[in-house]
């Protein structure tokens, strides 16, 4: 199996995501994460297994024995959460998911940190961190630093796995994880997550989200994809050739409602101001086409589901929030139960969970 | 029983505060309070259950073997302390009783986090929290907010219990039942909470602790009150209308020392000058006769006691620190007795912690 | 033996440092810390205690087996670390060594903390942290507030004990304790820790670690003492008058690399400008001759260390990390270890843990 140890910084970082998935096993346990740092290290056969594990782990919090169980498994580890990039909600799912498997846990969550760590290097500070912890969750505006650390660390005397839990504009792969975990949980009676149309609406140009789970969905049978935005916010078209290449069924609309009519799923997203490159740059592109309300409720089918990654300000309207349907709470709470699964699964516990009560 | 689930907020919002009691308490558990959002929910039934069960967790605490039974009864749930108006003291006392109990917890302790969501309603960030935890602890200086987020949540597919830890000027339930639990603990052994004088002194205008304290007091017998305090910062009207109606013995006055010679316990508080209209306000009051010092120790019966909501400025000079009637040190480790036992109490803990030994 | 409860504070803060000493120790056990306030309270014997302790406590935590006796010592207690002065290494570090055995920790970290609790006391606020707490981690600006408090709290209803993690200019004995640690730990399968040369290089002026870590060597059998350092930044007078008074040979001098190849330890610290009295001071003195890198590794002998209080800007090049002689990573580390045995001696476990496994 390809080792971090075995090849140079230089030499890992030119190569292409895909060839990088196997130096990021774990030595020990055959087709599991060591290091997470991107949506491409998991293929259909793993996110599979990770929703099974986090169904389990779902199942087993309901009583407070298999609660204690899973508080079992991990109390002798701790990890760091490291967010240097602020993010109240990431943080509060990582922490769960930490105390769910009974890890303790410190944390840096602002950015003041990065004036009192002044002069230091970034990657002294995280090595400071794998001093004190045996994981580090790490949220980080610099693209590129959670790959470095990961072979940094896998190079040094103290080797532990690093989670990214999203750095700068590319990657987020725990968003992606609790997305697709979503669809495999609400279609799982109903015939599976194949042969479905999923609509992304609203930001599709600036929001990591949307291009990391449109590319997952790739791993799955007969999945159509539909991007309705304003034209200005429509899907960057290296996301299109991604589907090209593997020969997935698109397409591109600004209709919202006769997406909605068709869809298994639709996927809301914010409008990502915060991107902007000039003062009011969003604010002057009309979205008022591409916000669902009670109309597109009555337009969608029964078994449609309704996705956003929250946090929502005005896209999908208070009014939705009640319908069956709206599966955007249970979305972030899947949240915590696909990072249990992850971290779970890092230090090697799937077979003994998956295992627990049989 | 009255259910949150069978009322519209509209209609819920408008009713009394007594009338609102029994929507808040929990399905399961007879006269036991599921959410706790102010002090009008108590009365002297449930005030001394629950100081008996403060009792019993503070004998507990002291033996390694009875920590370790109250830190196994909460271990499979989570807390989540949510401040968006920051108070360290009121966050510790709330941190430790979770503690206590083995609850683990997660946190938003900061002012920054309200720029963090921004775009974001109040009611999704609590939402997004009921995703992660079992229970929020929240404080805010938005006044109804904890009440309508019960609300919410009771009316959402995944209910959780929320513990109002003070909304703004209006409300802070848990303050109110650690001044009436050091009262009970102080007066225990020498005829109970009952026949007494009690004194406030200060800033009686804007303090939520004077009002909520006056009005818990009225469910015990014969409980004479003194209000001492410079004309502009004496007692509101409508807390004497209050006693008025119930029948209550009172005073107002403008000198401590004699009231402090006839009195039980003397309540000293804090001008609150953080709510100055205009600049200076305050300080252009004399308050130097509204202040207890070595001349007022002197005149204070000998089983008399002192208290103090803290933090303290000038309005106790250091030198009673060490009197044995100074209660307000333990007053202030009484709050983290009566947190755990409330909390305890709405997990449904308390038969169990009342029996453990017999 | 003596006790801060028959002592008035103005006599024992007018005390030398070593007469304080027997104050500062645990009424039960003898020779043991309550309080930990300066390095001076230790001697070469208490030393080499908590050495062996810490070498166990590592051992331990290396199965899962004696990582969970570890945890099972303090679970009913709990820590408040109250860091004033922010520092993130110093707090995570302290925070992992209560993990490790078990203690719950609350905290604050912030400067923003200061004005939040205006116009009360600190000896009032660390009067509520004892409240809610069972002993108090304190990072301080202010000199002689952690010893201040100890004699407080050890004169309250409510002793608890006081760990200084820093206080102003003066103070910071656990970098001390894991500086002595390291150099026991790295010499001990060589000999032992005498007849060694320790050089000192950087900012010896300013840095409270240089001043601790000359003292306590002192304690050890024939260690010569180089310091090396730019004429503006060399070591004070007063540091030397000590050495003096215990007969400990030393040289001043401003060549590194003669001093590397004489070395057993070089302890190479960082330009403190935060210090500068005038704006750009530091930076008007030439530091390039007093930085260690590839031409000062080839000069070191080959059993020698190199040492760093961290954090480093470019006084260790990072070409050197990867060095088996390059101790500063494992020293961070032996930080978490020295403060776990501190705490774990404090509490009165020191027997318990050795006895381990028995």
């Amino acid at each position: 199996m390809a080792k971090l140890t075995e090849i140079a910084w230089e030499e890992f970082e030119r190569l292409p995501l895909e060839a990088k998935r196997p130096y990021l096993e774990n030595d020990a346990i055959p087709d599991t994460p060591y290091h997470t740092l991107f949506a491409q290290q998991f293929d259909r056969g793993l996110l599979e297994r990770l929703a099974a594990l986090a169904n389990r782990i779902r199942f087993m919090a309901k009583s407070k024995e298999g609660a204690l169980y899973l508080k079992s498994l991990l109390p002798h580890k701790r990890a760091m959460l490291y967010f240097s990039q602020p993010s109240s909600r990431t943080f509060l799912s990582h922490l769960a998911a930490c105390q769910i498997l009974g890890l303790t846990t410190g944390s840096v969550r602002d950015a003041a940190t990065s004036s009192e760590f002044k002069g230091e290097s970034k990657e002294d500070s995280i090595r400071t961190f794998s001093s004190y912890f045996d994981m580090i969750i790490m949220r980080t505006p610099e693209k590129g630093l959670a790959e470095h650390m990961a072979w940094e660390l896998s190079n040094s005397s103290r080797p532990i796995p690093i989670l990214n839990a999203g750095s700068g504009k590319d990657q987020h792969p725990t968003q992606a994880l609790l997305d697709i975990y979503t669809l495999l949980r609400s279609f799982e009676t109903k015939g599976g997550l194949k042969d479905r149309t999923v609509t992304f609406c609203g930001d599709l140009l600036r929001g990591r989200t949307v291009r990391s789970l449109s590319y997952l969905l790739t791993n799955f049978d007969n999945i159509r994809q539909v991007f309705v935005a304003p034209q200005q916010l429509q899907v960057p078209t290296d996301v299109l050739e991604i589907l090209d290449a593997k020969g997935v069924k698109y397409e591109v609309s600004d209709d919202l409602r006769a997406a909605v009519k068709i869809s298994d799923a639709v996927y809301m997203t914010r409008i990502q101001d915060e991107w902007d490159q000039s003062k009011g740059e969003s604010a002057r592109i009309d979205t008022h086409l591409f916000k669902f309300g009670a109309e597109e409720l009555k337009l969608l089918p029964k078994d449609g589901i309704i996705m956003h990654p929250l946090p929502r300000r005005d896209e999908i309207a208070t009014c939705c929030d009640h319908d069956p349907r709206a599966m955007y709470w249970r979305q972030m709470r899947n949240g915590m139960w696909i990072r249990s699964a992850l971290i779970a699964m890092t230090f090697g516990f799937e077979k003994q969970i998956m295992c627990f009560g049989a």
